[in-house]
């Protein structure tokens, strides 16, 4: 068997577990300016649907807004759910979080379902005492 | 960026996780005194579909036999999966534990659906060195 | 109310929720022999599916890898997420972990379905200081 790499210890797992239920909280509750802010400056997010990636808060916050009015006007609300989560250090002090991410769609009036499923790979740094993205990457299972 | 509450230790945030596990299934086992007991002898739990909440453990098992009963009738299996947990300690030595949970349910003969997603939010007390719930509000996205 | 098992510490909580994450990603990226490697050399599994339990890695290889050849031939991914677990120490050292498995299969295409939902109880044992499965039992509530 291969050695695995060594995963965070218990209370960073546990802080990591905290900072994507509060982060996908706020994305979901349409705050995209608190959600831009759990970016670093010049944090990066490439989503399956755009060639380049979103890069930094400001072009973070107009994205979530976007998002957010898309789903106003549906008349639905997404939630996602994080899990299957590995948080592994780097030489560097940052962690590598790995996750699966199901999005639930949830229409006015139900039912719920499932909207789909997606891969998480975030770089977090510490800055100030607070966890931070500097690089998400999501991938799709049901697109090339 | 605003500063975050103060979140639960690790030791805490698993204790909680551990809590809700045993909690669910309980409920989903339809052991419906067993789950009873892990509220307060004067807990609360608030359903979104009733005016006011349920109070005392009587009241609490009898409530859960009663779904209990409903689901057998109907030849199906509930699960409760709680996830995006997030634990904040407050002053007076009780916990607000804040999570996502969605309900999967399982006819006899298949397939599994997800049946609802809710929000549910609890005030968690230490008695006697077991934690209980002393308040539970559970709300629906899909309802006003 | 019933005095509960004792459960296990957050640092162990934390391994065998990282265990499942990457025994998980390894089953579902096809790495058949990677999560062989994740029981015990005489390890048991005993899926819903069949009347005995596949025992030893090399049965337990080639049942992932025609499970992972049946997914490529239907053009599927599944995704195997675990939730609600609780994970309690025997006295003979070993762990006992509970948990619900949700399986989530992705077409090419999508758009991404709850498959099925199982309960995995795991008999855990550490060897040469990694976790490893040495008896698995996977039930499923649509099935009698």
């Amino acid at each position: 068997m291969a050695v695995q790499a060594p995963t965070a210890p218990a209370d960073v797992y546990a802080e990591v577990q905290h900072f994507y239920a509060r982060q996908m909280r706020d994305l979901d509750s349409g705050e995209a300016e608190t959600w831009a802010g759990t970016f670093t400056e010049d944090g990066a997010f490439k989503p399956p649907s755009l060639p380049e990636p979103v890069r930094g808060r400001p072009a973070l916050t107009e994205g979530a807004r976007q998002a957010a009015a898309g789903l106003a006007a549906a008349g639905e609300t997404h939630r996602h759910y994080v899990g299957m989560l590995t948080v592994t250090p780097a030489d560097d002090g940052s962690l590598t979080a790995e996750s699966l991410v199901s999005i639930v769609a949830v229409p006015r009036g139900g039912p719920a379902r499932l909207h789909l499923v997606c891969v998480c790979r975030d770089v977090l740094v510490r800055e100030a005492g607070e966890l931070l993205v500097r690089d998400r990457v999501v991938t799709r299972d049901d697109r090339p």
